[in-house]
């Protein structure tokens, strides 16, 4: 669930800033957010309806019962409001943290909405920066508070880069003037680089070098946003991106702060974390959907997505083979209590039915054989080698007894390798090779398992029903297929199972398939569902 | 960015409960989330420390600026603090859809919390059911909560589904009852079942028929939770899951809700909606890590993984090409600027050099026509095959310009097909026929690009180099290589590089990599680039 971040902000009951944008980006990045809310704002993607300022008392208390309780690694703070929410804040964080080092505090200091809407007032300017940005490892302001702070007009890069430099004076750890209010060009980023040689450029979503390939096929325009970050105990750095235009750059700021929080409490530095939660911010608004009818939020999921096998846990830790099982329901059952497996349970399977089965099934092994060889061959780690090749030397002793066992039903070793190949044993072992040639090595598992885990459920349901329910018919005493029913709900047999199983899962789990490739593996599966029906379609039918 | 999804609510300063945990869940499942706060809570993991309420007329004010912007597609409530508060949630929803449907309703009738907490003043409890109840399609009471609105106990299975049946008269069209409370176990539900006939019974997180090879080594507890579904137009439903014993469960209903609103406004039937919305919840508990020192906060992202390629976007379109690049970005400016390169460009290469290159990529061809060839067997599509195939007849038409090429510099088509391969072609071809033979046909890409690519690369840089930057030494006009250059700087070669750019973007965006798989991609990738590096090496060794 991650690290644990603080947003001390307003509220946003459109959901797109404050912190409803903070606790989206906080999740996003795979962290856990808490929050002290400072004002509540009756808001929309058209502007501010209504304000609602929380009593000072009630943020401190807010607060407290966080920190009281939970180990924080970054803070930020987004709309405090008025002073006294402001003097409340500075507060609450001073008296927790009075002798004990306090996390990365990200101060966005957020005046005015994106329409317009005043949301700090005046006579708070003075206590946040007195007070407030003295705590703080970073600021954040966009040009409009900057102006506001520094009490002069920003127009040019040159300008932004001595404003950051001014606002470091306030005491902030360091300073990120937002330039997304700024016209520039890549030219301008040139020239400052000239006139300042001190400076590094971050050029983050444009190409860098030896990528022709891509210039040439999407050329970048010219036109560019750029921030100045400033450190007190480091370097100036311009991030530089290309610029977009959108409506949806509600929350913009909120969210920046948000992912600065995040990475800071990951422990990037400064510089990093200002890169890291631009590139974030930036993606958030290019993938965003129009969302109402004014300046829509931020797109803050696109960091992830909807995963396709849910995880492992104690209650169920094999989630990934009930889902193969579950999503071709019908057709495992068909198999797994075929009528020839019911008539071989009772002991009134046709005595040439099951001679037929035998010799198709030698004919059969021999390709799960080659499909496992192959299995080994794609292989890359010994542990898999060996796991394959354990598999192959398993089924080779599997055919010494198969003959033996042939034997018994008159069948001998010379008639079982004449048997001409039936269709249904044909189109299993082709598909079994086919599917190990086109994929890779987890692709053909999902093929190879459904004979292994097919054949383990077949034995372990005959026994219980032979045990526990009389009515179904099943016997082992006295059953001629006796020793068939106790080869696969044997132990020897159900070790093979359990590893298969941990297998697989362990597969999903250690590369997580995308929906394109669970559906992949699925068909695979249910492909191989089908193929073992029809074998025993097929053995039943030589006799009825 | 989902449908948009509004909750009203409390807020928990914690994170765990209240609106910050339903917009973790909205955004966990995909959808947008607003929010109308009804309290503020000063709260963490072992209690509720204050309550700030908010002014009802600002609860409709938020829930106005909600609803006169977005299309809400489905609204969920959750603590409402008092009598007023309730009112006024319910004159804000009547009075907004007043002759228009209203999306579906979940109301959590929320008035103790976890921590024993009062959360709704007695006196709004008749409000909550005689105005709020019959606006939902759905109320969710645990055992506390119907106890408290019935004014009787529940103590048994058979209570809780006479308590559902009950509440159902108070108006909401269904009641979905939380056992949470209740000890039950697998016979309890058997029993109920013979006793009403008519229940419908929904096992989730158990295993189902067919899966003896589960059972078996997993069994599962026969202690169990059981919630209670009525519908007033539908069958009763008695969902079952097997019981957990965790600490993770501050904000379990709001979680539940939140959740059941998500999959309604995804359009899923109530019954639907309540199986996908217990099972989500139940893995948030399971799933949770341990946070405070009471009852901590589900996992609300199980449902999400973070991505490994960022999003194609207008400004970058080729993202999953400049990860690759970047990754190796050090061995990649060493292939594509290689010395040998520079010369060639200079037209300063050892013409031995530059023979001996074209004789080993005569034989490199062979290798890479062969893996296209790999290719198209593995490819299970027509337009995949198609692809494969036409690649391989490009390259043969190569080989026969690269005959007449190699002629001109004095090398015959015997000496050509007699030449030694050199450890750096053998090298670099087995890989490629090896990795073709291991992995999918994505896997066999990132192999085959590396070459494509890089000529690609290397064409563009000498052309652009020698009309724009004179000093690089780099020319066309007269240059002995003249050919070689133009022909990788040219219209055809271009075309086949966007070709395989946009090949490897489709795919990286339609079957998206686990962690896993990219870093396997990433060093196939990687080890090609060497390679080619390598092969250039050789190329100028011969002469230096």
């Amino acid at each position: 669930m991650g690290r644990t971040v603080l947003t001390i902000a307003g509220s946003d009951s459109g959901g797109g800033a404050g912190i409803q944008a903070d606790l989206r980006t906080f999740a996003a990045l795979g962290h856990y957010g808490t929050s002290a809310i400072t004002a509540l704002t009756a808001q929309n993607t058209t502007g501010v309806q209504g304000v609602h300022g929380v009593p000072p008392e009630f943020i401190e208390q807010q607060i407290n019962s966080v920190l009281d309780d939970l180990e924080v690694h970054a803070i930020k703070t987004g709309m405090l409001f008025d002073a006294d929410n402001t003097r409340a804040t500075v507060h609450a964080l001073q008296s927790h943290y009075s002798g004990r080092t306090m996390p990365p505090l990200v101060c966005d200091p957020v005046c005015v909405s994106t329409s317009g809407h005043t949301l700090l007032v005046p006579e708070a300017l003075e206590v946040l920066t007195k007070d407030l940005f003295p705590l703080a490892a970073l600021i954040t302001p966009n040009k409009s508070e900057a102006e506001l702070l520094l009490s002069r007009p920003i127009s040019s890069v040159e300008d932004m880069l001595n404003a950051a430099r001014d606002l470091l004076l306030c005491g902030p750890r360091a300073v990120l003037l937002k330039g997304g209010h700024i016209t520039a060009t890549l030219a301008d980023v040139d020239s400052l680089s000239r006139a300042h040689l001190e400076l590094r450029v971050v050029r983050d979503g444009l190409y860098g070098d030896n990528m022709e390939i891509l210039i040439v096929n999407a050329p970048q325009a010219t036109n560019i946003v750029l921030d100045v970050l400033c450190e007190a105990d480091g370097p100036t750095t311009v991030l530089v991106r290309p610029r977009i235009y959108s409506t949806s750059t509600h929350g913009t700021g909120c969210t920046l702060s948000a992912a600065l929080a995040c990475t800071l409490a990951d422990g990037a530095t400064v510089s990093e974390a200002a890169r890291i939660a631009s590139a974030y911010t930036y993606l958030g608004i290019q993938t965003a959907s129009k969302l109402g009818s004014g300046h829509g939020p931020l797109n803050h999921l696109h960091s992830v997505a909807r995963i396709s096998v849910p995880p492992r846990t104690p209650t169920n830790p094999y989630p990934f083979t009930q889902l193969l099982i579950n999503s071709s329901a019908g057709i495992w059952k068909e198999y797994v209590e075929h009528k020839f497996v019911q008539r071989l349970g009772e002991g009134t399977l046709a005595r040439e039915s099951f001679i037929h089965f035998i010799k198709q099934d030698y004919h059969y092994l021999k390709y799960y054989a080659r499909a496992y060889s192959l299995l080994a061959a794609k292989s890359n780690t010994f542990p898999h080698i060996d796991s394959a090749t354990q598999t192959i030397l398993n089924i080779l002793r599997e055919i010494t007894t198969h003959r033996a066992f042939c034997a018994e039903f008159g069948v001998s070793a010379d008639e079982l390798e004449q048997t001409r190949e039936a269709s249904a044993t044909s189109a299993y072992g082709g598909y079994l090779m086919d599917v190990g040639m086109q994929g890779d090595t987890t692709k053909l598992l999902m093929a190879l398992l459904a004979c292994l885990l097919g054949y383990g459920e077949v034995g372990l349901w005959l026994k219980r029903a032979a045990k526990e329910r009389p009515e179904s018919g099943i016997v082992i005493e006295g059953n001629p297929y006796r020793r068939w029913i106790e080869d696969y709900s044997g132990e020897g047999y159900q070790g093979a199972v359990r590893v298969g199983l941990e297998t697989i899962e362990a597969r999903a789990s250690a590369d997580p398939p995308s929906a394109a490739r669970l559906a992949e593996w699925r068909a695979v599966w249910e492909r191989c569902t089908r193929l073992e029906k029809a074998f025993w379609d097929m053995a039943l039918d030589v006799k009825e």
